[in-house]
């Protein structure tokens, strides 16, 4: 009996095109029958947020962050060429263009392959970034549990 | 029987130290007997691009992008202390006074050592790029060409 | 007998974050049992570095490239919203605030866990930084080093 295909990666980057990388491979992966396990940290983070305002209470430090990165996958910039959104625009245009998958398509597609994506709480405890600020249907976990899907996986990738 | 090792590398960026990152680890990984897969994706695919102009049909974004990213190995820049080029200069000055194999000669061993580069259709097809852009003894697929290597080897990077 | 779990990294990077990032998942893979070695190339060696200035014999470029990294995990920049260091105090702020870890406390526990932490001999040479002027407890070596642990490990991320 062979043990089920595991792929893991952490998503450190919050940039539109890295975000792109990672659920391409994610939903790539998961197609052809691996278990798939995307853990958000740090700048990743914002990928998840909700693209309206949440009311929650938060500290002076935590209102900054909150204002100062980028809500949900929409405004997400890229890590190139970003030209103070110019080059995001263009590049959207480009995919859609292409009929290329955009992020939140490619974000809705990992959620029907059953794509198991984790929230890291350290990251949102120092970011200032509350559970009902972020998308629907995240698991919230620390490193430790990162760390147990990654020794099972085969392909680890930090992005 | 024991299989053969594999190691292989998701090459996203375009940065020169990134570049050269990348190549020292898939030479290295080929001389001690891997089979050794690099799959190039956006930003990445700038290190496989000819360094002269190929006359080929684009639309308006398409030479937008062209113009607007490095031609080749000899053009990119590095990912800290740039400053406009001169960091790029410096760094390969001082790799050259040092006798560290250039970016240019560790691709040119990474043929020689039967290093498999995929330049990655999907970026190519949003960039622009045609395949007549890209150094000779590339392979032309997706994601999925890529994770039936990634899923065989041990050694997995992003970079 | 099961062999020993084992978990290595490239860690390329020199910014506070990402530098974060990496001690944490080695700190938590050591915790977990697995022997851990951590190869620190390119800006990854600014980690290391002694905060007080090491006399050593150095070429003009060599002192440029001194001058112009930070030295040291207190010196290091964040790699979004730096904001010319104002980013990296609010981060520093909010995390002891938070009871996060700094990254002086965490590179000092994985010393206790017994991380291994290499300092890439090619990377020193070309960037000019001497073994007298990193941190104690080094080893130093090349990328074959590296591969030789990165093959027998489960998890290998490049950050």
């Amino acid at each position: 009996m062979e043990a089920q295909k595991q792929t893991t990666m952490v998503v450190f980057s919050g940039d539109l095109d890295k975000a792109m990388a990672s659920f391409i491979i994610a939903t790539g992966a998961a197609a052809m029958g691996n278990r798939v396990t995307m853990f958000f940290t740090f700048w990743g983070l914002n990928i998840l947020r909700k693209e309206q305002h949440v009311p929650v209470q938060k500290g002076f430090l935590e209102k900054m962050f909150e204002r100062m990165m980028p809500r949900g996958p929409g405004k997400l910039g890229i890590s190139k060429l970003n030209m103070g959104g110019m080059g995001r625009t263009m590049m959207k245009h480009i995919m859609k263009k292409k009929n290329v998958a955009s992020l939140p398509e490619l974000i809705q597609l990992a959620k029907e392959l059953d794509v198991e994506m984790i929230a890291c709480t350290m990251s949102m405890d120092v970011l200032g970034i509350k559970e009902e600020e972020l998308a629907d249907g995240l698991k919230f976990a620390g490193v430790a549990t990162y760390l147990a899907e990654a020794e099972q996986s085969r392909v680890n990738l930090f992005i």
